[in-house]
């Protein structure tokens, strides 16, 4: 399925240098680039491969489109032209529907006709399978589960019973959505199971990447909102809430009852602390470990920076002696003062010092 | 499958305000509670859906039950009661035993005949599945594993040849249990392969969660004792011993030959380095990296406070000059008693600030 | 399938003390072993158990050796023979090839008569599967992916559309290989996707863990190099490359664009930030967050020692405090030093006691 540079060009917003008739049917990199590929150039380093493409356009800049000779399509950001290109032949492909003879459908799950089952796929009792969905090998789809149109399970994805996936969820391979909570009373030193009555809310436009495990809330449910994404092996706990447009990197913990607000950027290996909130617009530097709430926008951190063992292992034994060190310098000031206070001569001195800094 | 309040209120320890004889077949929420269920007030927020709750009977304390016209279940602790509720319907739950016809069972494997066994599993020769044992879709069991009675493995879960679960043992999607442990031998800058002989011992009554993977001893056993319950993307190396009724959180890290006692509490992105031994009764903070044996009770912690970079930054920057630091303290405080010696008229003053402290 | 200790001898190094004609066809611990095994003794602590194991011959060093009656092979360090002598068995062992019937294989895919293909694997389009392939049950091998000879797939492995694995690689269940890079773009507030056209090139003899994901290059591949050992659960995103002989602990986070040197060593639950570089021969200890390049091959650490909770929390109050705190001892250090200036005669003593440290 091919189409015209001048749709493509109306869809991502640029003006076409060349032949807007020109016929694409896909997009590649300069070198991989053949005559019916779109391809872009983002970033100065691949700048050599322009003239040698064979790709039948590339989006580039207006400064780089002088330079080149082939179809042009000119945008102020290539990089965003590019991603707006995919999302073009993403949208634009037709998939080809059906299920395959080895998935297992409950006899009560609604499956759309223009979506696609592949094999050793298996959905329960109840589950409703939107348009266009495309649902890889080996995936589970539990009980009254519900998948919008447009999403898609890579392979080998997990969705427990009653989970619901807005449109447009991208789902990467081993992702577990809607396992139980890890809610737990005890009594008498033995542990008692909290069931896990919520579910998991996944909004439109959300990708979630692989291995990463995100469990159903404990009575309300967990809420994944619009726009949100997610890298690898990330933990989000019961009932966490991630507002929209937020994004977490790969390995980070998310604890139970977690509130993240809107266009939050989470960095990858952060732990967060049960029950806490970071409000909208927030941005945490990886590896930190939040343990407090944080209301206002801004970056976070926390930890020391990286030293060679041998200096590391100095420093990192004075600070357990840091209170300890702080109350001796306390002290010494409190001697130094009095030692100036009989020594008057001597006092203007520090005071000057004092409110240079 | 329902049952009378009696029934209940006789498993979870409570008295019945109402109709004894009322019947109920599950549990729910105050607000999604049908005249068939029975729900529960555990917390103070919820207390506002008690008037119009439409469950059939609810569990309570003492004081809200006053204030509650339906069937009330009073207990001291409603948290726990809900629990144990919860354990009476799993408990009492009977599954429809039976074997997939898309399932793919070893001529040797033994399976009770009570068991269920969903789409696409697999299971390897000599195995052994007990009574009651549920297995969901997409699950892999390796040849000579055995499954206690009642365990259940959600779906897309791995058990590795001879892995042994227990009783009741719940694991959930992508967990893998029994994988490889990571020993290595270096010759001449290679890496080689040591085999890992030993296998995985899991006891009764432990849950696994999502995307856990749990290696398999070198040559002795890795060992889960019973009770214990590991959340989600836990990564348990080979040789470790956790001990009874021990709970770790998500994506906590625990090397290999690491000895944990009983009803420890491991918060969640915690590291603990190999060889180390933890004592019981043993706490730790998320995200802490313990570096060294922790033989008695108590919590512990590493790391520093969450801050705004701006702050963090300069701090950070101090802690590498942290020794430095203090031998400069050290210096200063040498130089001032030289000075105080010098004039033995503040000295009285010095001495009674010091022990003030 | 049984081989003459000579054979074994030849292959690991070994001198072979007793009968060399004696007939071996697997290894066991010395509890565990049986006549027809081969054990070995690598760690004093099991020494007990030479005088009543039952092994057809053990793998020794010269000293034990000469307090053993059975069959010996004397090495330089049993833990590397007994290592070859596992690495001699898997290289010899002949799988029974063929596809189970439950297996789907696309009809353009290739897959050698000799590789063995479990229940439930699928197979895509285009992708070629070498000799004395294993591919466990519930595995997903994408379009036009390349396994090479001797590879294994344990279990519910997805491999992705075009990711190539070299020749003995070994993959524990759950890992997922070439899985889209976390590539965004930001316009107005919200997140676009970029679509990863990259793979992922994975070398011979690399063995990856349980649950570790490794994503496909955004337009360059991601790079695992010859002997490359990755732990379970690892985090390798998109264009990262490393180095021959690297080996890296569970649970740790490696983010975009990092490059790592040949025969690092990278301790479990660590984290390194984008695009940083590694050398040759870095050692990085547990947790420990590498937030910039490291040239100079040793051993690198972040954090702080663990500490019980109460004296932790007044240090890391104290750590919010170190710059301030650097300030008043600056600040203290000119006080003190003009108080000497103004008192000429306690100059001299200071001065000898800075130079005794």
């Amino acid at each position: 399925m091919s189409f015209r540079l001048s749709e493509i060009a109306r869809f991502i917003g640029a003006r076409v240098r060349g032949d807007e008739n020109y016929e694409i049917d896909g997009i590649a990199t300069l070198t991989a680039a053949q005559p019916n590929h779109i391809s872009f150039l983002a970033n100065r380093k691949y700048r050599r491969h322009l003239s040698s493409t064979r790709a039948g356009a590339v989006i580039l800049n207006d400064a780089d489109s002088r330079e080149f000779r082939g179809n042009a399509l000119v945008v102020v950001d290539p990089y965003v032209g590019y991603a707006k290109a995919a999302l073009f032949f993403e949208q634009s492909r037709n998939i080809p529907g059906g299920i395959h003879s080895s998935a297992v459908i409950h006899e009560t799950a609604r499956v759309a006709t223009t979506a696609s089952i592949g094999p050793h796929v298996n959905i329960g009792a109840g589950a409703v399978i939107g348009e266009h969905v495309m649902i890889g090998p080996g995936c589970v789809v539990g009980e009254n589960v519900r998948v919008g149109e447009r999403c898609r399970l890579v392979a080998n994805v997990t969705l427990c019973d009653g989970v619901q996936l807005g449109r447009r969820v991208l789902v990467h391979p081993g992702a577990v959505i809607g396992s139980d909570g890890f809610g737990l009373a005890r009594e008498r030193g033995k542990w008692l199971k909290i069931p896990q009555l919520g579910s998991v809310i996944v909004g439109d436009d959300v990708e979630i990447g692989a291995n990463t495990a995100i469990d159903r809330g404990a009575l309300d449910d967990t809420v994944i909102h619009d726009g949100v994404k997610l890298d690898n092996l990330i933990q989000v706990a019961h009932n966490v809430r991630i507002g929209r447009d937020t994004a977490v990197a790969g390995c980070t913990a998310i604890a139970g009852s977690v509130t993240i607000g809107e266009r939050c950027a989470i960095g990858g290996g952060v732990g967060i602390a049960g029950h806490l909130t970071l409000g909208d617009g927030v941005q945490v530097n990886g590896m930190t470990f939040v343990s407090k709430s944080l209301s206002q926008p801004g970056t976070y951190c926390s930890g020391t920076i990286v030293e060679p063992h041998h200096n590391w292992q100095k420093n990192a034994v004075r600070f357990k002696q840091l209170n300890e060190l702080m109350r001796r310098l306390k002290m010494l000031e409190c001697r130094v003062a009095q030692m100036s206070v009989s020594r008057p001569d001597s006092n203007n001195d520090d005071e000057s010092d004092g409110t240079q800094r």
